[in-house]
């Protein structure tokens, strides 16, 4: 079953975007750096799913540039599938719009893509693989 | 416990945006038109979630207006909580910016307040009912 894994909300300061959540009584997870993405994170668990707070650590970090061209907010929304290289093979049949051509592996091994916004109505969307 | 319920995602046309759903084999409920939002809607079930596709019937609706600020991508953020008035009263409590003082109640009778963004990251946030 397809299901929302996570929500990426690019912030400038986590320690002021967490507090309304905390407010809410959601557990918060300890800050961690992701050196590659140049990013401070805070990972949000609700339900099935998770919102991830990102912070940029340098002002060439992706969300960096993002929080200059379209202020705090969402990011991208990222889909947990059943099978990711079917999704993929079928998006593509269909000319669906990919960041990049093909499934890339992450940190930990779990394996992704991201479909351009202009294919999904304005949102960047990330696919992971389900379980 | 808190789940996502939905996101509210503005698209210009709802016919281009659903596309990419069903290619990920996701079930597209049939359009319904809210007069109250000015707004044509279908509802993509994912996991404990929904999806909400808004196009505009009108230029004076609000998604209307965000199109034309913002262009198409995520609207909203809407998280389910089990108890709302309690968490507006801690939220008021701790100087949360809300849209409106009160809960309001929408269409079959649910209950639910909107959290500014500047309170939360950017994100245009949503509270409704739990159960």
């Amino acid at each position: 079953m397809t299901t929302i894994d996570h929500l990426g909300i690019a912030v400038k300061s986590l320690a002021a975007a967490k507090g309304i959540y905390e407010k809410l009584g959601l557990n918060i997870s300890p800050e961690e750096v992701v050196e590659g993405e140049q990013v401070r994170v805070v990972m949000i668990p609700v339900g099935e799913s998770r919102l991830e707070l990102l912070e940029p650590t340098s002002e060439n970090s992706v969300v960096a540039k993002f929080l200059a061209k379209r202020g705090e907010g969402l990011h991208h929304v990222c889909l947990r599938v059943p099978d990711l290289p079917a999704a993929v093979a079928k998006l593509k049949q269909d000319g669906t719009r990919l960041i990049s051509e093909e499934i890339k592996v992450g940190a930990g091994g779990h394996r992704y893509v991201f479909v351009h916004p202009s294919s999904a109505g304005g949102v960047l969307l990330e696919l992971v693989e389900g379980n």
